[in-house]
């Protein structure tokens, strides 16, 4: 059996990693835009740091390791590998209680869950979060807004929508239903809207025997902020707070949305969920208010709001869509080595044109037979290659072949840089 | 029991982030000069993929991973954290075989091992390699070289020697002290010559029985190339070769050592090792030829050769002689918001300061207490703060105080972006 990488994981070789470097580097740039600094935590944390944050479901998806190799610790496992962004986080902000607050900080880093591998789904994949730990201002749910729709944009999405809802009035829906006993229920209903229309949901409802008429009230017009004044007044003076700021930093394609049920337990006040145009791909980022979290390990209780976008979704859709840059290489020129007594000149070219602060490889096979040469230089992707063979050392010369269009230039050796810029 | 970090591995906060983002920035953009691309694999390998490949000592030291959660597979280890980045670049290798060679790429990722944590050893630290793959010319050796010059050039570094040597001049003296079997007692006496002298290692050798007339004449001038020429003349020649390629490369700082006894088992050809002026913090990066190790899942022999970067001891250093950036924040602008009623104005200020290209936080807090705002801004690290009170709206202006000096301005409203470039 010949060797695999283990299943569920990928390797990413250069035309993946410059696709990717690019796609992170933009995100990297808004997120310091907004006044956001990198955070890092290592890959793997005490399992008990990790037990018990993630539910049932989420539990059985932590990978362990044996603490010391097979042997020790009676082969234990006493760590688990990183299974999001946020414990890590909790577990930061108790161990350095003297950071000044607000703390805003964004982390990209890879996190591991035990799934079934399927199409799309991967064992490891990067997660990209920031959020903002010490604030209960509306201003910095504001700010977690404007980071989505800026991140969005920058990557050149125009054709999407963040729709933002309130956990409070999530609740207020659900104790029409009856209580909290009834939330799944009326989540798994409204979560239809969109594919069934109202009068579906209204029937989904009634079948269950929940009342649907303050339900008709409310989401009518699921676009309708207003409808929730009477039975909410305070979210709903937030959320309008929320959406005004956030606009004033330039978030402009965000929209309340009655029916956005995001995970009810985690979030404590507004939360959001960007989606494409097309739809298709769910959503590709969400985030919201989650009070309760960040003091988990310190016992206090520290307000905390953050967005984090999906993108290894992102990814899959650029490539889709033809917007990833192709590049394969980073490399400019190669240079040709002509023959064994040329070596050194080549070596030379090399030299001078990295000192210019043009990325260069050399030929590193045998010297001679120039159509394997540059047939090796296409199928990596440089653009140029540079000859200099004993006509052009002769004549104080280069030769510059675009490797892409086959057109080819002689150039004198001393000033011919510039033709590698196109 | 407060919680903690797992042993032996460490939080990255903005302030270390920086520095590290800084340094291995640096390091890429030279390595992509020379042509190498980025290349990642994962973070976990199936077990079968990293057994046998670290010697008995090393197979200890990897963290062993159970297949899926505590009651997968029977609890079986089937998966190994990623020890070194030499094991998945040859499994990336054997499942790429149509990649173009040679295939020059880098690779900077943590390795993970189960080693008993003390200072300045950790379980979790990012390994930093430069390979080519598939070349078997003495030009890849030397480009590996200056390679590992123009890096730590880059990083600053210029007290720094790279001491070089082969294969088969160790040989060639494993063979003078009776074959292979002294082999570990030639190198631990040659080990000593730094500390000891030539004397004292005479001495150990005698008191082994190794006669130590042939290593005099060999050794008398450990930088003396020449002395081998008898003994492994095509290994000379060789040596000669990368020698004199790299310094036409521009690598200057490179010696021939005879006593640089590098992994006598992992390498076959030209070893290398670069430590720093002062010698104390041992080796800063190394490499050499591998020709044996990368087809070790294809069953070919396929010629390598690679340079290491001790990026995590160059940190250290780096920060004990004060040659880091010392940056805790890449915030340029703070925003003061001054109180309620000019909430708006400050989140214009700052989307305005954003579209300019500066990198602004505003205040998540209370508006007012301005003292308390500018101490925040102060203790982030920020170096400019941007104040519109009543006045400055009267006026058309806004202030800009430095917050290192202290010293305050008062410009035009629509031009004052300049102010926070210093």
């Amino acid at each position: 059996m010949p060797v695999q990488s283990a299943r569920g994981t990928r390797d990413f070789l250069p035309a993946a990693m410059h696709a990717r470097n690019h796609v992170l580097g933009r995100v990297r740039e808004v997120f310091a835009a907004f006044g956001f600094d990198p955070l890092e935590t290592p890959a793997f944390e005490r399992i008990e740091t990790l037990t018990g944050k993630y539910g049932d479901e989420g539990e059985k998806l932590i990978f362990k390791i044996l603490e010391r190799g097979e042997g020790g610790r009676e082969g234990k496992a006493d760590l688990g590998l990183r299974y999001d962004l946020t414990v890590p986080l909790a577990r930061v902000m108790a161990q350095n209680q003297g950071l000044p607050l607000p703390f805003k900080r964004y982390q990209m880093q890879p996190v591991w869950r035990a799934d079934r591998p399927q199409k799309g789904r991967f064992r490891e994949f990067v997660q990209c979060d920031a959020d903002i730990v010490g604030s209960a201002s509306p201003l910095a749910d504001a700010e977690c807004l404007a980071v989505a729709d800026a991140a969005l944009a920058g990557l050149g999405f125009s054709d999407f929508t963040i729709h933002v809802n309130h956990r409070a009035l999530l609740s207020a829906l659900v104790a029409h239903a009856g209580g909290s006993e009834r939330e799944g229920e009326v989540l798994v209903a409204l979560d239809k809207l969109d594919k069934i229309g109202w009068d579906g949901v209204a029937e989904e409802l009634a079948r269950r025997g929940i009342p649907d008429a303050p339900f008709r009230a409310l989401l009518a017009d699921p676009a309708n902020l207003d409808a929730f004044r009477a039975v909410a007044p305070g979210p709903v003076a937030e959320l309008e707070l929320v959406l005004s700021h956030a606009r004033s930093l330039g978030a402009t394609r965000i929209a309340f949305d009655a029916t956005l049920a995001r995970g009810l337990g985690y979030y404590t006040g507004p939360v959001f969920e960007a989606r494409l145009g097309d739809g298709g791909v769910g959503s590709v980022a969400g985030g919201g208010r989650y009070d309760g979290l960040i003091g988990m390990f310190s016992g206090k209780q520290v307000p905390a709001v953050g967005v984090s976008l999906g993108i290894e979704r992102l990814l899959v859709v650029m490539e889709e869509r033809g917007t990833l840059p192709k590049e394969t290489t980073r490399t400019r020129a190669f240079v040709v080595c002509f023959d064994d007594d040329l070596v050194v000149d080549a070596l030379a070219l090399s030299r001078d044109l990295r000192t210019k602060g043009i990325n260069t490889e050399f030929w590193l096979g045998e010297p001679g037979n120039i159509g394997k040469q540059l047939k090796y230089a296409a199928a990596r992707g440089i653009p140029f290659a540079v000859i200099r063979g004993p006509d052009e050392i002769a004549a104080g010369t280069v030769k510059v072949k675009d490797l892409r269009s086959g057109a080819q230039r002689t150039l004198p050796r001393d000033n011919f840089h510039g033709a590698l810029d196109a």
